[in-house]
């Protein structure tokens, strides 16, 4: 995908410069499509995604029609069996993956154990002297977590690495590479088809985890070759607050998994091939399907549709493509603002300059990080604070392990240029006036 | 507990009689608290609740402005991080357990997973040369679905027998039981003192599910001295569709987990120790908290706290003892007049005539279970088909695991007398009247 720069133009730009740009802005109507706060510029949509208009209602008629009136008859009436792979169409769609290959449901974390166990399991029997799942040291931690767990099931061990040098570590102990696409402190994103190149050619298999890329980035699952995948239902995607998840394997792995009727370890009643006969023995589902586990919590399954669907309406306004350039722009003029208006204030830059190397959010060190976003949300300005590992060994001068980060996110469905321009106006005031150093500030916020 | 028994009463009663039970019923006024349909009696609570009719104001409330305005803050303002701690402790008062010691989030499926491998963790130190799970083959298909999983993943084996033959064959390769302690298709009780106290005698550890116990029978696991129980969150307790489950460990298998720092296999983010500290590591967090995997799904917490609540409002009309005699009472009334009025039309009580065996359903097996359910629902008495199990080899004549079955459910929060009447003589009328036969019938219910 091509990108414009748009550096040149945003180190000169003026606020009035930002209204134009959002009103010349193609995307600009899709934020109608959601709820925000009067007077809150809301950068944190890659913790939790905003409220899309239509979900208040459909929730509500989910509870009073579906659930109260038409009782159990709707898991087949409204089709709540059917949520799973419905929502796993729409989410395909945005993903590189195609219908039917996505199933949603559980969290991120459980899906990760799935995807985990599947992987291992396969590597097991084609290389069993693989003894490594591969990741990167700065990866979100309930992937490290999940990992960990599966590899001492497994009898495996999980090896972390720098995130910049992860190809190097590519050797014959690998049995599983998992990383997260875009990282969630440093907003670095990996090359996905050359990473899966590379862990296919020294024989390991690929696990992404889209947490920050889906909805905020393009990603093509079948482009890449990828092996399998995970993602969230609640930042990009906007489902609200924890809703489900979602889970993707290579049609080739799923086939396999016919062929041999495999489970995964998760092997609930949902992802039998025919739940409703109650048998006493599992006999996995077809496809994706033997992913499922439980029943799914359907008013949170609906919240989650809803945020999805907006990208379907997306489409008519440039799709992911525009949502892409308009990410990037932003992005592009927060940090080239921060550099203008806040140098010399001790902030550095954790996130990669290179627009390409980047997801949809700018993260900046800072050793007042804390109180700093404390004062910013104060004034209506809504990014969040990631605390540096303490516990480092020899990265230590890496902020994007390290440093106690300012976390900005960018939803270009929602954010506009005006957004990013006053957030930076917002940062400078406080970082150059001091307000997160004042008394009265760290009296009013230790109580909260 | 007494039980006061209704048999020869309501063997003669009348419909009249029905009425003015309800009229005196201390529990009525609970009714209230839910929306039901016109023209419906609801007699499948044990597979989906009705909706309280506080849910809908309180998902809206929580999207609108809890997610809406407030956004990401919601975690700390409005406790959505205190959830799954909050209603576990409201749970825990109905299952006899203690506050702290129950959390709510994932599925039963899931949930069972992670207590299933801690106690086969345990029993791996302390008996290792024990290597069997032994479960019901009647048990629900998930908890032998995961059971099968867990077994495998540590090289036991999954033994299933008759359910009433359980004590029998706790022998020294016992690692762990397994039990539903209300079957689904039969609705047959165990007796969860006696059982966990032979499980333990014989060196076992003790899993209940509650699924069908929670909210509709007392339930004391700490008076059964029980070491690990699960439970569903959309059947007796109201929460939703697909709501949330809950978990329970006793606590003095969680402060040996604190002390040994174990951890259970889902071992996600929010289960850590210090989940904002984002340390690469996995620490567990202390007592049942660590449990916790992924973020829980927060508008189907809410709801199923909306759930929940009920119950603390119960505690004015007489509580669980109150609601437990109703249920007694619908289930002999029930039972007495299909007895009466379904004489020679071929059905067969699945259930136990014991109120103390019994759950809060009635089952009955007919070779026509399908269309006669389906022509009852279409009259509005609305209970659920149970396919008997096909592969049955030695049992084929108990039709708790063979038979199809019409299973109806008791609600006391909201079913009444005269329900249980109406039902029954609706029952009588399709099956005299050979309504399920018509081909007119069966033409209308083939394209649904």
């Amino acid at each position: 995908m091509t990108v414009p720069s748009f550096t040149a133009r945003f180190a000169a730009a003026s606020r009035a410069d930002c209204v134009a740009l959002d009103r010349a802005d193609v995307l600009a109507p899709l934020r109608d499509e959601f709820t925000l706060p009067d007077g809150v510029v809301y950068l944190d949509g890659n913790s939790l995604g905003a409220l899309p208009r239509s979900t208040a209602a459909r929730i509500a008629q989910v509870a009073l029609h579906e659930w109260g009136e038409d009782l159990i008859r709707s898991w087949n009436t409204a089709g709540w069996i059917e949520l799973s792979r419905r929502i796993g169409d729409k989410i395909a769609a945005l993903i590189g993956a195609r219908a039917g290959e996505v199933s949603v449901g559980d969290s991120t974390s459980v899906n990760l154990f799935k995807v985990l166990s599947a992987a291992v399991a396969m590597q097991g029997v084609d290389a069993p002297g693989r003894r490594v799942i591969l990741s990167e040291r700065g990866n979100f931690p309930t992937d490290l977590y999940m990992a960990e767990s599966v590899a001492a099931t497994a009898g495996l061990t999980l090896r972390l690495v720098d995130g910049a040098r992860v190809a190097e570590h590519l050797d014959d102990d690998v049995a599983v590479l998992m990383l997260t696409h875009v990282n969630y402190r440093s907003g670095r994103m990996h090359r996905m088809v050359e990473t899966t190149r590379a862990a296919h050619a020294a024989g390991a298999l690929a696990i992404w985890d889209l947490a920050h890329s889906a909805g905020a980035v393009p990603v093509d699952l079948h482009g890449a070759d990828a092996d399998f995948a995970v993602g969230c239902g609640y930042k990009y995607l906007n489902g609200g607050p924890g809703a489900p998840a979602f889970v993707w394997a290579h049609p080739r792995h799923t086939a396999r998994m016919d062929r041999e009727q495999s489970r995964q370890p998760l092997s609930g009643w949902l992802g039998h091939a025919a739940p409703f006969e109650f048998s006493p023995s599992y006999r996995p589902a077809r496809g994706i399907e033997r992913f499922v586990c439980g029943t799914p919590p359907v008013l949170a399954m609906a919240a989650l549709e809803c945020g999805v669907d907006v990208f379907a309406r997306a489409e008519a306004h440039g799709g992911m493509t525009a949502l892409r350039a308009k990410s990037i722009a932003l992005a592009e003029l927060f940090i080239d603002r921060v550099e203008a208006r806040c140098a010399g204030l001790g902030l550095t830059l954790a996130t990669p300059r290179d627009a390409d190397a980047r997801g949809s959010q700018a993260s900046f060190a800072h050793a007042e990080g804390y109180p700093i976003m404390r004062a910013l949300i104060e004034r209506g300005v809504i990014g969040d604070f990631r605390a540096g590992e303490r516990s480092s060994g020899g990265d230590a001068g890496d902020p994007a392990l390290t440093g106690d980060l300012l976390r900005f996110g960018f939803t270009p469905l929602y954010t506009r240029f005006v957004d990013a321009w006053d957030a930076v106006e917002q940062l400078r005031d406080v970082m150059a006036g001091g307000a997160h150093r004042s008394a009265e500030f760290a009296r009013r916020t230790a109580v909260t």
